[in-house]
């Protein structure tokens, strides 16, 4: 067999169980994963070492803070971890009691650890903002090696709160002073949030984000009272304030999205996990926030596609 | 209509959704509640107003310890909130953001901090260990009034960790270290526990219970190793390590237990959540904890039932 059909059995579902993960992806080997490590956009190696990846974005990352510490920076550090496949370094394998994953969150957590002790090092810490977030929640089809929205419900690729609430935390010793905050955010808000922090400019252009300054720094009540929760192109629900309703949900037996007949509403600082149902009781609020869908959807002004551009 | 009538209609299922708890559990009055407020075995009031019982039982505790303050004393602070029906006093009617029982736990946790207070106030802290801790999980069935189990499986009246795991905080500034500890623990470590730090002698009896002051004074691996989750008087999952065996759930569409054809395991470290059963890939594991569970069976001897002697 060659080594991309023995890489394809390792990897495909087991069978009888094609909804759980191969068992390739419990102890997965970088040989079967031809992916390129790139440097701006240059290939510095195929099938690299996954094992040493995490260790070595924060590496470059510490790199790239000493060598602009003499001016203003932005640094994106994402890793590609803890996405499936899962590796982690020696040093940090076995360290959690939480398995494969938990390593993997270690080495995250020690990593992110690094950059910060660099700051302080170069006596940048008040004079940074650092932002620790995610982008979705759990891919649940790998099980444990996906990771757990904990009390939400689903996760990625889901409206439900387990798709699209993650943990959020801002550093900014002197500027954003230590406390939890309950108020509603989005990675949409970062870009007007660091311009606000930064007296820099917006483009001219219709933006999604609101400036979470008065949150962050002020400790007032939030800018963002709304938010639409998209499945690809498709609005599947809306949020104001704590009332969250459900339009679409995954169609039963097949792919893609349904329309729900009545829609579901959830008060998700009450009921974080979405379980119980409000639609009976509350139908006003889901008429104001059907209202709110409408005016929005006719809000949307198409735009030029930019990665067909590109 | 008589009052006990008008009572059971607020508190009775809905017609047309049995499973959900009738209107009047949201919005509860105390007058609908014929029961007792004791002192000892004597009967204060019938009736009281709920929504003064967190606050008095904090009351009564400070009094405790003020009138106990020069000798060793065990104050056992049982407060019946948040269990059905929940109330608040008016000072914390809308405090929080999670709605009635936010502002019930709120309420809790500032009379805890009240009983902190007070210790601090008499100079007490140093030489009393305080156990911040729970019975069980959430009564699911009164839904966003029961609570949650946040990311564990079920709640109360169950096996799964739901039902079971619970918070603990051990508080005892100067013998306790700040820290946070994954070791397993029961309330029936509790006897032993303090038994050992106050150096009293256990009795000679058989008990279930094991010393907990290696995981809470010198930060060492815990002795409990093993735990069995008990339904009533019946077996249903045996816990030893991050490994657990359901071997009873209940029966599909009638009440009671049903003994399961093949136990289910899984490991609660790695999966919290008890999703992904792992008794197909671990058939060894499952005949360690088959065997532990026969073992602790056969280990039991029947003692007379003390509720009946009295």
């Amino acid at each position: 067999m060659d080594k991309t059909a023995l890489t394809k059995q390792r990897l495909k579902r087991r069978p009888g169980s094609e909804s759980r993960p191969a068992e390739g992806w419990y102890e997965p080997a970088s040989e079967w994963f031809e992916v390129p490590l790139m440097r701006d956009e240059v290939v510095l190696e195929r099938a690299p070492n996954q094992a040493l990846l995490t260790r070595r974005y924060t590496d470059a990352s510490l790199e790239f803070i000493r060598e602009h510490e003499q001016e203003p920076f932005f640094l994106y550090l994402s890793f590609n971890m803890p996405h499936v496949p899962l590796f982690r370094s020696p040093e940090f394998a076995g360290r959690s009691a939480a398995g494969l994953y938990g390593d993997v969150i270690e080495e995250l957590d020690a990593g992110v650890g690094r950059v910060l002790e660099e700051l302080r090092a170069l006596d940048l810490e008040e004079r940074t903002l650092v932002v620790f977030t995610s982008d979705n929640g759990p891919w649940l089809e790998y099980e444990i090696l996906g990771g757990s929205a904990g009390p939400f419900r689903a996760g990625k690729s889901t409206a439900w709160e387990g798709g699209f609430r993650v943990p959020a935390l801002f550093w900014a010793p002197g500027r954003v002073a230590p406390g939890v905050v309950q108020e509603m955010g989005s990675t949409m808000d970062l870009m007007a949030t660091f311009a606000s922090l930064t007296d820099a400019e917006l483009p001219e252009v219709q933006l999604d984000g609101f400036d979470l300054t008065p949150v962050l720094v002020r400790d007032e009540a939030g800018p963002r009272q709304e938010m639409f929760f998209y499945l690809g192109d498709r609005l599947a629900a809306v949020r104001r304030g704590p009332f969250k309703a459900h339009f679409l949900v995954p169609a039963a037996g097949k792919r893609g999205l349904e329309t729900l007949a009545q829609p579901l509403l959830f008060n998700v600082n009450e009921d974080p996990g979405e379980r119980f149902d409000l639609a009976p009781r509350r139908p006003e609020i889901v008429a104001e926030l059907t209202r709110l869908r409408d005016a929005h959807q006719a809000s949307i002004v198409e735009v030029e596609n930019q990665l067909l551009r590109r």
